[in-house]
């Protein structure tokens, strides 16, 4: 049919989306979420229909921005006709009924993801398989695969190129930008992309963005890199493994983590990089993302196996999940700590852990000695002037000192009533009031921690103090603590 | 966060949406999907979030025509807060995790289905999960009186009220159409509602409106019904059990078919207009929707259970599924068969398994010698009589004929390229080729099958004829045809 385009200003997230007459649709028996071909002289796009009833009047197709642009249409009139729905949908269906999808079926479910073919409930659909369904290691092989394909990719050509990652779910926990500077100091490749916090005070990336600019294009990685070997950025704006970052808006509605779908975004994540040795990191605790030994061992094994078949050198090692480590939570606290223990005068927590998984990695990329290397890249200074020339290519300023880094102008202190031994510090209690108190955003909000378990403390004594830039929301934060925030015994 | 208002005059399908810059949300911690209180002087609406990056600028707030009227704003300034997503999301995730549901939570989800309150791809989920986890017959109940409670409903006032379901998939079958007058005319009150086809060629709301009007309020429909006892509806558009129809256009996008939710849905739009006694036809065929007897028999029970702890008297019978019932298939047809049917010249197989149907219902309903009154309700005109007022109260032509029925002015025979007897006919092939001819839009397309399973053919004699108003889609349906669509043997 003949319909007469009307510009609906209006993004509709990278799909292609069109709006149709309600009932003039029906007659065409063109339904919701099924696709159109749209053709405007020699152009052409597939666009997913949505329904109207009164603001697109018979005779008229109202087209979001994506669609506008790719046709080119200034006015007029566009072809209209029904299209099928693309192959990738009938393998979500199949998913969803239980069958194992081919490579191939993967390869074109991520394509149509990372095309904007399908439509958000599709994706959900294809979400809900994988988390019901379970994903086979084949299928998460697979999954990475399309991932890196229809991604960019860094091609340093350069080996190894070492990488970590942590499951997390412990606040704090800055050990990337210690291990970045103090592998790149001994000579390694380490181009590491973190992640921002969605519902946590701070991920790296925005640890990092206190000290730098952490926002760049692969190209410019691969300069950073090439220059001081480490780069810290975020990984989400630089299209490496770009379905992930699709899938996870659709994902994050529910909190869902699909198994297969969290090792098939972290291992393409790595493979996208060049990465050829791994480390992850997977702190257990009763408050942690991951609270069994057996849910460890099993996700061990799922690592193990995956990478096996990716030919990627790869350990997943046990860390302690019971408590924040380091002691800064936040951005700007955070940074803080790690300055100070590139100083070699930071919390002792987060130094020794940065260091032994530092080392670990360095054992896996075949290194022998390695400890002693690392804890002489840190006391040498080495790693300190490493982190500096990092900084100064990501654009910050390579002087700066933990003395420059100052948390929120109002704060809160939490004070012991009774003297004791700190026995219990909650995860994700210590999270959310950080969280309330304005962080990520707010740089300077977070919670600095006087105390770690086992600590004695005397009635009166600061347990920990909440900072924000904002008085408001330190007060809501402070409500937020309750009995088992901090236990003292 | 004060914004000032666009208005994006774009229908979100009763749903609550605002869209924000993206920039700036993210500031704010607001993400697609996350809900967000926007108020307006003293109106006041809970939204879900979409993002733009372009087309709402920072400062602004995009809204969707609904949250306009419901706010009633003009242009100026609203005040936006973040705000918690509905426990129903929380519950719909517990489902997906592999819960069983409380009646509560299912109430809360029914009803944020209803009010909007839920975006497609929360609903998605709710779908995915019902599928993979299943439903327990506490739950598939509880969705019935959700369903029921938040939706309209028909009070009448009466007892018995009679209905009938049919699970589909079999072309033709228009028992419903001699059902409904036929208990009317027999004193029983049958307000029957019935849904359009959506890919196959007719439903019976698409055949009842080559007679009368099927689109009524539930206020009509009371009075039709309390005037001639009996009315054939079409149940999309009256809101009885609301929530169903909006559930499936979630459910159409993949064609699933929660088995709970299949029955709830029936249920509930049997239970919402009141009725006391029902019968639900089940064919059975190699090519209809339930292909076993295993399939069937566990179906049967599981309806028993739902319908038994509602307090609807159910009987379930199998029927023959292997082949179309009725002639004539497509709207027109369809509707020329019944008015034969009714005259008691109509094709066998229809008038047998309306007369059985209506008989197993009567008896349902406690009533004996129910074959020998519902034979005489068609042979002395008395059910055609009753067809004709009913058709009156629609606002139809009581007075038309069977002559008056023509359907597509082009059409195509397909004839036997040798002599036998018909062997199989498939239900999907037949239903597809009705469909490509443009049925149900185009009242007049269709097949009529001269032939069925069991009979002689010659060699050259025609088996069915396709029919339709438009040339190219005539051609188009008789390509469809294949060695398949009927075996001669």
């Amino acid at each position: 049919m003949r319909l007469r385009v009307k510009n609906l200003d209006l993004d509709a997230g990278n799909k292609y989306v069109v709006v149709l007459n309600e009932e003039e649709a029906r007659e065409h028996r063109i339904y919701p979420l099924d696709r159109v071909r749209v053709k405007y002289g020699k152009k052409e796009i597939t666009a997913i229909v949505d329904y109207a009833t009164r603001s697109v009047k018979r005779g008229e197709i109202g087209l979001f921005s994506d669609c506008w642009e790719a046709l080119g249409v200034k006015d007029g009139y566009v072809e209209v006709e029904a299209a099928e729905k693309p192959s990738s949908v009938k393998y979500i269906r199949d998913k969803l009924m239980g069958e194992e999808l081919e490579p191939q079926e993967i390869m074109e479910i991520i394509k149509d993801v990372v095309a904007a073919n399908l439509s958000d409930i599709e994706v959900a659909y294809f979400v809900a398989a994988c988390l019901l369904r379970g994903m086979s290691v084949e299928e998460t092989v697979s999954m990475v695969k399309a991932m890196v394909e229809t991604g960019e990719r860094l091609n340093l050509g350069k080996r190894p190129i070492l990488d970590k990652h942590c499951i997390g779910g412990v606040p704090g926990n800055r050990t990337t930008m210690l291990l970045v500077p103090i592998l790149a100091s001994l000579g390694f490749y380490i181009p590491k992309t973190s992640s921002r916090a969605i519902t946590s005070p701070s991920g790296t990336a925005d640890t990092m963005e206190v000290l730098a600019r952490v926002d760049f294009s692969v190209p410019e990685i691969r300069e950073i890199v090439l220059r001081t070997r480490g780069a810290i950025v975020w990984g989400g704006g630089t299209g490496l493994a770009a379905a992930d970052d699709k899938m996870i808006e659709v994902r994050h509605t529910l909190s869902l983590d699909p198994e297969g779908m969290l090792l098939a975004s972290i291992l393409a994540k790595k493979v996208a990089v060049g990465a050829t040795h791994v480390i992850i990191d997977i702190p257990v605790g009763q408050t942690a993302k991951v609270q069994s030994i057996d849910r460890y061992l099993h996700l061990k094994r799922a690592f193990e196996l995956v990478a096996g078949r990716l030919n990627l050198k790869l350990k997943v090692v046990q860390s302690d999940g019971s408590e924040p480590i380091g002691n800064g939570l936040g951005p700007v606290l955070e940074a803080r700590d790690v300055l100070l223990a590139l100083e070699g005068r930071g919390p002792r927590d987060l130094t020794e852990k940065s260091i032994w998984l530092a080392s670990e990695l360095l054992e896996l990329a075949g290194f022998k000695g390695a400890e002693r290397r690392v804890r002489e890249a840190i006391k040498s200074g080495m790693a300190l002037r490493k982190m500096r020339e990092i900084i100064e290519a990501q654009e910050g300023d390579p002087d700066i000192r933990p003395e420059d880094l100052n948390p929120g102008k109002y704060s809160w202190d939490y004070v012991a009533d009774r003297p004791g031994r700190v026995s219990f510090i909650h995860n994700r209690h210590i999270s959310a009031i950080a969280f309330a108190a304005g962080a990520p955003q707010d740089k300077g909000a977070g919670i600095y921690l006087r105390k770690h378990v086992g600590d004695r403390v005397e009635k009166g004594e600061v347990i920990f103090t909440v900072y924000s830039n904002n008085k408001k929301r330190l007060k809501h934060a402070v409500e937020k603590i309750d009995p088992y925030t901090v236990v003292v015994r």
